[in-house]
Order: C-alpha cells, then sequence, then structure tokens
C-alpha cells in the first residue's frame, strides 16, 4: 500500500498557514475537521502551534501550549496573530490570537524551549493495554473529523447508538488512536491528538448533551527525537474528569507511545449544558 | 485574637491594584511574599487575576485561569494590562499581560462565566488525612512568602534541613494549608495557594535545584458560594508529577476544602537544572 506523504495528508492541509506581514499568518478552515460547531478544537489548536513552528523567530521546542475556543470558528479564512512576547537565550514565549472578521475566535499562549539534556524520569507508567492491532476500529460518522481518526477503545466507549443501560460510575476513557491514514507523529498531530478524548460527561450520563472545550492546556514532554521514534504507530491516551460543577467539567489526560514514553499531559475545561 | 479584617492582610496588600486608563492597572510587588527570584508566583498570578475581577467589565466568576511566568519580576513597580477579547452572553475571555519597563514579565489568559444550576458530581474524592491541627506547624523562613502560609504536611515533606537518606520513590505530597494570619478563602487566596507546592524535582531527589515555575493552569471548581463557605479553615493539597525530563517537569495538584470539596485542578510546569 502506498503511503500518502506528510505534506498530501488531511491533516497537513488543515494546519496549513501561509506566512502574511509580521506576525501574521492565514489559513482557511477544512471540511475534513469539522466538528458540530466549527473545526476539531485539536485542529485549532495545532493550528496556533504551526504558527509558532512556522514563525522566522521560532527558537526550541514546545514545552507548554494553552488554547482558548472564545467563540466557534465560521467556515473560511482566518488569521493568526503569532507574537513572540520575551525571548531569553534558551526559552520563548508566545502569545497567540486566531481572527475572523476582526475577531478573536481562539486565544493561547505558547512556551518553547531548548532542552538540555538532565536526570530525568517517568512517573507515570503506561497503564495495561491489549494490543491496538487486537482491538476493532471504531467507525463514526456523525462528524467528518472522526473519520480522519483511528480509536480503538480498550474501555470507556461511550457508543450513542448503543448507550450503557446504566450510567457509567466513573469517566475514564482508555484508547488507542493516530491519524487516518497513518502519519508520522509530531508537533501539531500530537497537539490534536491531545483534544481527541470525547467530553467526560457524554460518557459519565452515557447520553448527549450540548458540550465542548473552552480552554485545553498541552504539557509536550517529548522531544522531536520521541516523537519521531513512534513513527505511525498507534499511541494510548487515558482521560478522566476530577469534578462537573454548573456547567464546567475539568479533564485530564496523558497521552504515550506504544513503548510506554509518556508524551503529553493535557488538561482542559468544557462547558456542558443540563 | 483580634483577626485583621480582610483589607489590611498582607496578601490583598501584595496583590491590591490602582486603575488606570483603559485596561490598564499599576501595582507594586511585596517584600512579604518574595521568593528566590522575584516574587512567589502564586501572588504573580493572584495579582494578574485581581486585574480582571477589579476590571469594570468581567462578568461571571473564574473558571480558567494560566499564567506564564516570562521573566523575573523586579522589586518595584510594575503595570498589568488586562483585556477582555471576546464577551459572549454569559463568558467572557481575557487577556493578561504584566510588563516591568515596558518588558513583558508575565503573560495570562483568563477565562470568566455565569454558572448555572445543573446535574454536577464530583469523582475525585479527598484523600483521607488526619486534621491540621494534629499536625505541627512548617516552620520555615528562607524565603520570605513562607512566613505567610500555614503549611502542615500529612506527608511527602521534603525539608532541606533534615532530607531523606533516600530518595523518595514518588513525587506525591499531601498537606493542609492556608495563609497566615488566617483569612477568609477567596478567588485570589486560592490562586496563590494553588501554587504552594515546593517543585516536585525537590521532593524526589531530597535536594535543591535551580528550579521555578515557568507555566500554571488553574480551573476553578468551586464558586464563590463554596469559597465562602471554606472560611479561614485549612484546605487540603495534593500534587505529584508524571513526568521529568530533560529540564521540564509536569506538576498535577487537586485542592480540597476541609469537608471534602474539589476547589481547584491545577497544573503545571516547571524548568529544572542539573
Amino acid at each position: 500500500m502506498t503511503k500518502p506523504s506528510p505534506a498530501s495528508h488531511a491533516f497537513d492541509r488543515a494546519i496549513a498557514l501561509q506566512s502574511e506581514a509580521g506576525n501574521l499568518f492565514s489559513g482557511h478552515t477544512s471540511e475534513a475537521y469539522q466538528n458540530m460547531v466549527g473545526p476539531f478544537g485539536g485542529v485549532t489548536a495545532a493550528t496556533l502551534l504551526n504558527a509558532v513552528l512556522q514563525h522566522p523567530e521560532c527558537i526550541g521546542e514546545p514545552i507548554s501550549l494553552t488554547i482558548n475556543f472564545a467563540g466557534p470558528v465560521q467556515p473560511g479564512a482566518f488569521e493568526i496573530e503569532a507574537t513572540p512576547l520575551r525571548t531569553n537565550r534558551s526559552t520563548q514565549h508566545w502569545l497567540l490570537l486566531q481572527r475572523q472578521g476582526g475577531e478573536v475566535v481562539t486565544s493561547g499562549t505558547a512556551f518553547f524551549a531548548t532542552r538540555r539534556e538532565t536526570w530525568s524520569e517517568q512517573q507515570q507508567p503506561m497503564p495495561a493495554a491489549v494490543p491496538a492491532e487486537s482491538l476493532p476500529l471504531l467507525v463514526r460518522t456523525e462528524r467528518s473529523w472522526f473519520e480522519n481518526y483511528d480509536f480503538r477503545y480498550v474501555s470507556g466507549l461511550f457508543n450513542p447508538a448503543n448507550p450503557s443501560a446504566e450510567q457509567s460510575e466513573d469517566t475514564e476513557s482508555l484508547l488507542w488512536t493516530r491519524d487516518i491514514p497513518a502519519r508520522p507523529l509530531d508537533f501539531p498531530s500530537l497537539t490534536a491528538l491531545g483534544d481527541v478524548f470525547a467530553p467526560r460527561i457524554f460518557h459519565r450520563r452515557q447520553r448527549f448533551t450540548p458540550a465542548g472545550t473552552v480552554s485545553l492546556t498541552h504539557y509536550f514532554h517529548a522531544d522531536t527525537a520521541q516523537l519521531t521514534a513512534c513513527g505511525e504507530r498507534h499511541i494510548l491516551g487515558q482521560a478522566r474528569a476530577a469534578r462537573m460543577h454548573n456547567n464546567y467539567s475539568d479533564q485530564i489526560a496523558h497521552l504515550w507511545s506504544d513503548d510506554g514514553v509518556l508524551l503529553l499531559t493535557s488538561t482542559q475545561v468544557a462547558y456542558y449544558k443540563e
């Protein structure tokens, strides 16, 4: 089977940006990654990160990224302003603003740095999971972005076509995931994969409710070499909530390479109704 | 014993701001909350949040807050610019910039919202802990900010004067904490209390190393009524790391009221050397 080159992958087209004057970049939403209201947030986050990665002044690699979904991104053109707020010797702080028609639709901040080799240790082990290949591929077509991700649930699947008769007692999901078609892992794709978990409230109550991420924070543990080592293989994601209270729920997630390296710690707060 | 009124508490003086033209506020660092390099980050975060709380256009209550420590805050005057980026019916997104001499020293974003009563549930229970009153108050004077916080460790204390002979096998600390003198809990003080945990690398290796928070994200689960209900009593904090890799470590923390209500989920990424 001939694999598409990364440049021709729908994900790369979705996050593509054109450099404009100064700190400005222009882009266009992708039909392939639409969610209920606007694009899949993970692709929006990856697109904002991509502005930093393409900025001529960018140094180092991403360490942290916070993205705030301020309003729906309408289908069509958008502008991203990526401003280096402060550059120290080996670190750089960024301000990110995505606008449509002059109005901010997404805001964010990013921290990049050059790492040096130090004493290191992973505390959070990969949970036990049967191999991705032994699990069925979840096929869903309600939203276009689903078709671009391979989901293989180890546990904690909420399937609206076949909800559990009883509410799940916990909020945890464990699943293997990667792009469809398979694509080498890099910082933008890991950024998007960190947002693939369904709102925990769906899983907890085994039904849909209006819900959506309002703010997302990624901590990148992996460097480029570790992402490259993941190749196109599945990565394992685990997500759970700590509290759902009056319209807002948190989520804590971790993503590991298939050989157990923690690549990402991610948190988010999501709105939910009813 | 006569308690000081909140207005006369050192914490309130430390986060005090003067409203200037437009979205600008001016303030001054506090001698009482100095850390190794610049002010205790929790007080800096609380000061930036305070700019939103004092802004005449502010609606709702804080749901999320991200603060990036871009450079050392020098002793003396600073300016904070708090810009409402987008206001929807019941939600508001903010951009926060703290400057000294025209240079950005701290950046951040905040999300505020008006909550409605919905189906709610707390998933993360409070860990078992003996009462605060049964534990000794940790007395430390290496940094001025320590003197303004009451720390009572249930487990996971790193005491540089008496380090464990062996490295601790985990990175978890559990402690009761509150302001000194005791002060009614509110959003600014909870913001600062969410950053009181020593860098996990100190605890893990039982020794000091140059280290400091570079980015912090708080998700506020509690509303004003729940904070008010906490009064001046201790709150319980738990913090641990998931991975320390080449200069950067994450931290996941939770803070509960003494009757078990999860008030805050907090994550941060910290730099460490060696």
